[in-house]
């Protein structure tokens, strides 16, 4: 084919290019396209039944969110830790560890902020770390937490992963059991569940069952929900309330949301990034809808009290929602937040957010509800 | 400017064009961009802190709601109801007529499908449907709801605005006043709230108000959360629970999901459509903030307990959310649900949905908590 150069014809070709199209965007990602041109295109391109189109857009950081959520909302992707795809148990280690180490000096420092004690442990062979508030108010003397931390099944190794048990003892005045359950490339499923279950065979003895509650955030959201699911079948005890936020109740690709608030979502941004690599790394060949690994395919009977947390933007959205709804249809007295502008899990990444002391307050109010004294 | 045609030049401008943006799209509106090009230009957009880019896309139906909803999502937008711009007051009235006289004859089936009966009345001199399920059950017989309907302040005058009460009526059991305030053109603020109010001092004078409860959708979800505001001003007694559906507690264009949702709602598609107009419309020279028509920026302290209702993609997404939240912050007990998928009010839309029977079941049954019988 003879290419004839005409550099005149370049800009009309793209002309009518770019008026094929109302959702290019220029350099900096802003939409080119005015609301009328926008209302013809996506009006044509929704005209029939079927997928949904939406224009490509550039979208503010809302200001219905606290100055310091409107920071995390503002917040860069955080690359490469969205899309990490680590090619051996070398580089995933590799990645882990850097992860954690960082982790581990900001729980360091959130501890003496908030004024909460770390002792680590082990119960039934299982690593544990004891978060405990500066001082137990009299009612919660008598009750115990424990927590599954979050991180895909392979973030969140040692203290790096206490974050959420942290705040749950300062802005709840609970004494929490962390769970430092076993994770890939080493041990993959059913490590982290056996051992999470270890350690709630052996709670149960510490203090009346009625007393305690299990909660934990996304990966840890989804464990809670296994743990009750697996407690129920091998005639265990079951804690008096749960709350899974965010959970990762579903390891495949499925709800609404994984594309809604795909690339919208600033922390997870997309199942294709880090998200399906840990789930087939912690899978290990196991079927990804079996209950164990994708609890919303469990049955929910009988299950304790529920209080689930989830943000508009959060890529879990629809997997907080789906489990509520189920919850509910279940017969379970489930209770929801959402909030304004969040994206997954935001509420335990900055001890000073207001959403997240607000989100903590909520559970505790829960659990204050429903635990025995 | 001379010309050169060159088709053969074409192609592989055509090409570069494309591989510089990934947010192209092809004349169906699908993305034409794969994963890794929509990786790199993401991550390269969104790389400083700062407004959210994300690519245009086709979202597919989820699986994760129930074939009826299914349906709705995957409906085109209804054009021209979302983006209608009427120029004058006989152009609203032409269109407000035009979809209210479709409406009317859809509500006569659903009421026959639903076993419910209508009777026309008046109520301190305002218009009033009176919906009666088949039959009330014994633990409703003393009790009574009011609803203010939906419709953005415009749509659903007369019979097409009794939709919600007759689900209420057909799937709670409970016998529903449905208010048909005035409205614009002819009546802009305060005339639907004054109506509405109307009612409520007379109703309370029928039942005993801690048997009672408001509800509404939308523009209803407003008026409800404003109706209280102004029974709380005036010293009137308030009812013992309300159910503001997806309210629209903001008149103005205040809420992240106005922005995440847009173009995703296939309802409300967008602020900047009709919405935007009848705002204006209504609000007819009042400030958009004022309580009384953005019940938002009210004290919701003393409120009832309120249960509200939302979907993943709704564009009162967020509006629901802060409402609940602020509810919630005023120490008001207060119920969240979420539907997986769901746009603007679609529970409202097809009484064989699934999910409508859920979300009128949810809320009857949190009424059945609160009201005295």
């Amino acid at each position: 084919m003879k290419i004839t150069r005409s550099s005149a014809l370049i800009p009309l070709v793209l002309a009518a290019v770019f008026s094929l199209s109302a959702l290019v965007r220029d350099a900096a990602g802003q939409a080119t396209a005015d609301f009328s041109t926008l209302e013809a295109t996506e009006n044509a391109a929704n005209s029939k039944p079927g997928p949904r189109t939406v224009p490509g857009r550039s979208i503010p950081v809302p200001n219905t969110a606290s100055p310091e959520l409107q920071a995390l909302i503002a917040a860069p992707y955080r690359v490469p830790n969205w899309n990490a795809n680590p090619k051996s148990a070398a580089e995933w280690k590799e990645l882990i560890n850097r992860v954690a180490t960082a982790g581990a000096t900001v729980q360091k420092t959130v501890r003496e902020k908030l004024g909460v004690t770390m002792e680590a442990s082990e119960i039934a062979g299982v690593k544990i770390f004891i978060l405990s508030p500066k001082e137990i108010p009299p009612a919660n003397r008598n009750r115990l937490l424990v927590n599954v931390h979050g991180g895909g099944y392979v973030y969140g190794p040692g203290e790096s992963g206490t974050g959420e048990a942290t705040l749950m003892a300062a802005y709840g005045g609970f004494k929490v059991i962390a769970v430092d359950y076993r994770m890939p490339p080493d041990y993959p499923y059913p490590a982290a569940m056996d051992d999470a279950m270890a350690v709630w065979r052996e709670a149960v003895k510490m203090q009346n069952p009625r007393n305690m509650a299990i909660f934990g955030t996304s990966t840890g959201g989804g464990m809670t929900l296994a743990m009750i699911l697996r407690a129920k079948q091998e005639g265990l005890a079951l804690p008096a309330a749960i709350a899974p936020g965010t959970p990762w109740s579903d390891l495949t690709e499925t709800g609404d949301s994984y594309k809604t608030n795909e690339w919208l979502d600033n922390v997870l941004v997309s199942y294709n990034g880090y998200l399906r690599h840990a789930a087939e790394l912690y899978a290990n060949g196991h079927d990804l809808k079996d209950p164990q690994l994708s609890p919303i395919y469990g049955d929910f009977t009988g299950f304790p009290p529920a209080i689930l947390t989830s943000g508009t933007r959060d890529l879990f959205l629809s997997l907080t929602v789906l489990t509520h709804r189920k919850l509910r249809r279940a017969g379970v007295e489930a209770e929801l937040q959402v909030f304004e502008g969040m994206s997954h899990a935001q509420y335990n990444f900055n001890p000073s957010l207001p959403e997240a002391k607000e989100v903590f307050t909520e559970i505790a109010g829960f659990f204050d509800k429903h635990l025995g004294k």
